[in-house]
């Protein structure tokens, strides 16, 4: 009997000559192939999976964990203020808001010009902007808008949704497993010999994923670097979708808040944003896109497709949660979050201070909550991630886990207390 | 010049010959050719626009809207309670919540099993409950499990995302103006003529998308109508997408709250449920699907996949509209969110008491929020509206919306004020 067929006892008893017909004529449903083509293990599963096997062996262990990119300080004063008033106001019929605009309220999208594209000279208009429930999604779903045929490009290492919802999509080929690479997918090696700067690919690809600063590696291009990229997709018929979920952690001067400080970026480059870091907002999801409306292709403009897709696969993010966002850029809001990001970049700056400091090799942590850490005496990552895990008691994410260029480095993040980054250090000190 | 050819004044000055190369040889970047199929206007930005119109032609008119299906009455007071507890706990580092569980939290999946599906004795285990930001959500991002090349069905008039979001994901073909039909969708008529029960399609489809109660009908199926069409799915090899949106306003004992009152539904059947219309959260955002463990097909597991698709392009709903959700489901909650139904069903009763009494034909409106009104005297439904907006100055939705079948009906919901659905009934009166 085909799987998935449930045998119907009133059907035997009654018709059971239909029945065999309809057995052996049998078409079902298929599923989506492209879904079980990704290998069967997110990276944090099995990281979690690696930890509570070893918590279970070992039971008196006190782990101490930098891998998984959550923040740990509560929200922030102002937004918890902007929240309780918005709750308020819900429990009002006068006051009560029911279904959201769809691109999101013009009192958030309003203030995220004023506040964040303005004092970067970026000209961006507030109905270029979409507030969504996370960058996660929208980094997820943004691929939707473009043809199968496609193909992407990507830093590598990098992180895994930019290449997972392109696989799901069908856009990526079949999976190496000896290479850990995709057939059809562009990988631009980021290393210490290049700095982490990718080189302008040999095949000339359609979109190109940039996260800047990067997640994982804690680099960054500068302003004129991410200027080359943009004049090399403007040249090429590219299209960037840049991820600035972390630009909150920029200390340097040269590094772009924004691709729209960059000439040209508003034909070719779609940017998502997110309050997860820059606010503690990683369990209260808040994000949102810009698609400029410059972007046209044959005659359609991306922005009317992405508006067409937030109208008709999503109902906008909470009220509550776009009040929450429009506190965050409050004059308030802006003090009490900085010093919330300062907080976790001194955690930055004592994990890369302190590893410096033991002779080891390390990236990232100056514009980023993200320490890239090269393994000693060649381990591999995943080795590292055992020995440090066993030795240490320290969780941290392997650096192949993001991509075959990974390989022989370690993420460390910036998002635990102080007092556990401080003696997780301790720990690695004396391992 | 191609579009979205941005002259490099740089590449020209230094390397011209190449910038001509480039030119020539130039090869851009597409888009999803499936988006572009979809007819520019969604049916209800033409109704703002329309209703806009008139209102600037005619300022002094007051205008009673009972089109979009918005909910209008406060959240109710367990809700709020909730709310603001859970926000003080995002205030405080001891009780702060960052990422949420993929499949949300478990206080949340257990109470809806609990309250939701044990009275109905519906045997679902809490992690084939997935948590979402809305039945929109889902029920447009569902399709994706399934290959392009599956046939999908739909009851015809229809809830525009089923169809809509399966254009995106090419599976529906052509759009035939002139029938208001995809050339490969299945169309399953449901109007006055047969009961508004939609017959077993002649072309078997793969994934077919049933509303009980229905949205715009507001007409169902019984559990014995229902069971058939489990019966049909197993026998056939099709899953059942089916929305449970409207179930809080069942008022008839044979009709089903859940598809999993029918046996062996657990094989063929995902469930969409909302919270947006039982406890008015259309501007909180929250919903859930229930993938059974025992959709399996060739081996492949859908409940993987959705979780796949979960982790891979979704973060959580919030931590703070989690525990709404809980609060929905406490005695409390569901004493005071009962209450909250009652008062809109008043409406949908006097909705089509009123209607009736004046000899209109209605339809829906005693288990649903929606009353389904064939347009009198076999006026198309946008002349109706039309009529409607100039005569009596009350804004409703077009049956002709939401497809073919829909010609000749109209819907008004039920959620307006008590005050503005009497005083729109009384300007129908006058009319």
């Amino acid at each position: 009997m085909p799987s998935g067929f449930v045998e119907s006892p009133f059907l035997a008893a009654t018709y059971p000559s239909i029945a065999i017909t309809i057995q052996k004529g049998f078409i079902m449903y298929k599923i989506n192939s492209n879904y079980t083509k990704l290998p069967g293990n997110y990276l944090f599963s099995t990281i979690a999976k690696k930890v509570s096997a070893y918590k279970e062996a070992n039971p008196e262990v006190d782990l101490i964990r930098l891998g998984i990119g959550d923040v740990t300080q509560p929200l922030v004063p102002a937004v918890i203020d902007a929240l309780h008033h918005s709750v308020d106001e819900m429990g009002c019929a006068e006051t009560f808001h029911g279904y959201a605009p769809d691109l999101g309220y013009a009192f958030l999208r309003d203030r995220l010009v004023e506040r964040v594209y303005q004092p970067l000279h970026a000209e961006v208009s507030s109905d270029e902007i979409f507030i969504s429930d996370g960058a996660k999604s929208d980094s997820g779903n943004i691929q939707e808008l473009f043809s199968v045929d496609n193909t992407i490009a990507v830093t590598d290492p990098v992180y895994p949704v930019y290449i997972d919802s392109n696989v799901m999509g069908g856009r990526c080929g079949s999976f190496d497993p000896s290479s850990g690479k995709w057939s059809d997918v562009i990988y631009m090696p980021c290393t210490r010999e290049n700095g982490f700067v990718p080189a302008f690919p040999e095949r000339t690809p359609d979109v190109i994923y940039l996260c800047n600063p990067n997640n994982p590696t804690g680099t960054t291009l500068n302003v004129n670097q991410l200027q080359d990229w943009v004049d090399y997709a403007n040249r090429n018929g590219c299209i960037i979708i840049y991820d600035a979920a972390y630009e909150a952690y920029i200390t340097e001067k040269d590094v772009p808040h924004s691709i729209y400080e960059c000439t040209g970026a508003r034909s070719c480059a779609i940017e998502i944003r997110s309050f997860s870091k820059n606010a503690g907002f990683t369990g209260v999801r808040l994000g949102y896109t810009l698609v400029p409306k410059d972007i046209v292709q044959d005659g359609v403009s991306l922005h009317d497709l992405w508006a067409r897709r937030h109208g008709t696969k999503f109902n906008g993010a909470p009220y509550i949660v776009q009040r929450a966002g429009e506190a965050v850029y409050s004059d308030e809001g802006q003090r009490q979050v900085r010093e919330q990001v300062a907080y976790y970049m001194r955690n930055a700056h004592t994990i890369k201070d302190s590893l410096l400091d033991m002779g080891y090799e390390v990236y990232g942590g100056v514009n980023a909550p993200y320490i890239w850490w090269k393994t000693p005496e060649d381990m591999t990552s995943w080795d590292f991630f055992d020995y440090l895990l066993t030795k240490a008691h320290v969780v941290g994410t392997p650096g192949a886990g993001f991509g075959p260029s990974g390989e022989g480095y370690f993420r460390l993040t910036a998002f635990g207390s102080y007092e556990d980054t401080v003696s997780a250090l301790d720990r690695i000190r004396r391992m």
